[in-house]
């Protein structure tokens, strides 16, 4: 097992109701002095203001005295042109807390506009490598489980220039509370549970193919989260209302990414590399993408490095263990994995996103562009740009 | 799945020569400012000393220059009398950061300090339920994986007037960095390791035997540690050096403790309530008492309640589903359980520790008379004093 430090310290309010604590976390996790600054209360779409949560989350903050401003339009892929506006925003404001409603969107923007606005250059900066030191706090309230930044130290973001889809990470912008309701996931049309719970198992895949051997707690919490998405994932999509079935998968998403899935040992993330592409280009949605490009990984790289996958197979997928030919247990792993992509009604090929065989040249130019060849270009297997390509085709078949 | 909060924001510093940076994160952690409080150094008997840890913990204190004062003698089942020196001494040497180099003992004896010397009454109050409000910080260097008091909100300690041994419980008992290095856990004897691996193990399953149905992601993260516990524990026994099978009981042991493997639903606590009897009157090893009492309650609910005992033994144990008479399946489990308790030398009765059969009512009356018998006397199948007394006869055989 590798050194590693952990430290999760965000305050997580689970259960039915919890939005309804709004005000007092905020009053709690804010600066809350009277005189102080306000919250920046920053969302999405218009979905917040049918359901209801927007009228409760205000009630909450007005009840509990908490000033703020408001910007909405929080899109999928969110954009940097809208974090600029909120960091103006904070600093016209003097806003020093910001809350987050809804899903992964609005909080990785949230996040860059919360470390945007207390720096004094380029917020891009912090997209290109720069270790986020400082940031106003963030708060959250989710209303989908899927990206796992209600409890990590990350924040992704499309440059809506040059379609850059680029992340950055800093502990000051980890939640300082997150409010995790599943209720509000109970309204989530299937297409859009079944790309959150890709998203969430890709996030422990990322961590679970290392080549560090011995590391037997983490692997196995990694597939605990893996086995619970595997049987609650068809539940909430048959039922959406399945409380018990959203429930799950809500703290599993969580549990996926604030790293305890990852710690002690080297991680991969080339899905999430090669994923951005097909969103950034064509605007497929993060865990759709991550659907497709994961197997076509996992089928180039399994040929090279079969020993994980074959544990994945029969741990996480219950597969027979073929004692004498080992690689047919990894194959038939992954092939159940993909079969259980389709029954939850997730793409298995790029030209479902409109894209054409002739752009890979485009994506793999894109990825290698942008300087993070090493970093990005896996840890289970090194990867070099035609090997990306190759795992690209994969994706088209 | 039940509403809950959940929350555990320490520091954790994991990894061999991780205890080099105990006075950087003292520093961190602690006011450390000019003039401001001495750290205590709290820790147990002279096993530090001999291994060359309290050399480097002082040289490491004195090269970020944090004052300390120091109290050593912490024993296993650590006694009210050294807490009420521990809090004296803070007072008299203006203390402001408490630091335990050890296993639970230390840590809980540490926690109890740190709570006891800002508080007005007499500490024993927080060991006879008020919750914990105020405590000074609390660090930690952990010598032995057994107690996960380095990641928990909780005390344990034996008033050594009356020999009630008593929990408490405040957020501000958490330490706020807890230093991991598996390699100091190398020379601990296979007894000691196998009570530790117990003490986990029982700590899991206090959580995971449950009347709240259908939380999946919690039951699956407690079988990661169960099943950890039971590939590591034998490894780390047959060869203490091996410093990866150390590493994943290490963490194994702070998950099992934290809460994560008990959120969204109730929890027992019996087995720990019952086995505190046989260590405060014979000074059974903790983890030892658990390995006899946890197997012989697991006889006896079973009975009432074999549900949850099905999954454990299919789970966990990797028994074959018996679908005509599942009540055997559950006994297999636990038969595997008793086996492999036995197997890693733990002892598999209340003799062995001296203890006589007639003592079998003044345990119990033991347990009635401190007033926590509905909070006390189980969740799972609700037991009454005679429960308890069959219980412990069940633990003689």
């Amino acid at each position: 097992m590798l050194n590693f430090s952990f430290c999760s310290p965000t305050y997580f309010e689970f259960g039915k109701g919890a939005e309804k604590e709004v005000g007092a976390l905020v009053k709690r996790f804010g600066t809350g002095a009277p005189g102080a600054g306000k919250t920046l209360l920053h969302y999405g779409g218009g979905s917040i203001k049918k359901s209801g949560l927007y009228d409760t989350v205000v009630a909450s903050l007005r009840e509990n005295g908490v000033e703020f401003v408001e910007l909405g339009g929080a899109q999928p892929n969110p954009v940097s042109s809208l974090v600029y506006e909120g960091i103006e925003l904070c600093r016209k404001e003097n806003v020093d807390f910001v809350l987050a409603v809804g899903g992964g969107s609005a909080i990785d923007s949230a996040k860059a506009i919360a470390a945007g606005a207390v720096y004094d250059g380029d917020f891009w900066d912090f997209f290109q490598g720069r270790y986020v030191e400082k940031a106003l706090p963030v708060g959250v309230i989710l209303t989908i489980a899927a990206a796992g930044s209600e409890g990590s130290p990350n924040s992704v973001i499309t440059n809506d220039k040059t379609l850059e889809k680029r992340g950055c990470s800093g502990e000051v912008i980890r939640p300082v509370f997150s409010i995790l309701n599943p209720e509000l996931t109970q309204t989530l049309p299937p297409e859009q549970t079944a790309a959150g719970a890709a998203d969430i198992m890709v996030h422990v895949i990322e961590r679970y193919f290392s080549n560090t051997k011995e590391v037997e707690i983490t692997d196995r919490i990694c597939e605990a989260v893996l086995k619970t998405m595997i049987y609650e994932t068809p539940r909430a999509i048959e039922n959406p209302n399945n409380y018990a079935a959203r429930a799950n998968i809500m703290w599993a998403g969580m549990v996926a990414h604030n790293n305890l899935c990852g710690v002690g040992r080297e991680q991969d993330w080339v899905s999430h590399g090669m994923a951005h592409e097909p969103s950034a280009f064509y605007g497929a949605t993060h865990g759709a993408a991550l659907a497709v490009i994961c197997p076509a990984w996992m089928k180039f790289v399994s040929r090279v490095n079969p020993d994980k996958f074959v544990q994945f197979a029969v741990r996480v997928w219950d597969c027979q263990m073929n004692f004498e030919h080992p690689e047919i247990t990894a194959r038939e792993g992954i092939e159940r994995f993909e079969l259980f992509l389709k029954k939850i009604g997730m793409p298995s090929s790029l030209k479902e996103f409109g894209a054409k065989e002739e752009d890979i040249p485009k994506f793999a130019r894109h990825i290698g562009r942008v300087g993070e060849t090493e970093k990005n270009f896996g840890g289970y297997v090194k990867l070099n740009l035609n090997d990306v390509e190759e795992i690209y085709k994969l994706a088209f078949l």
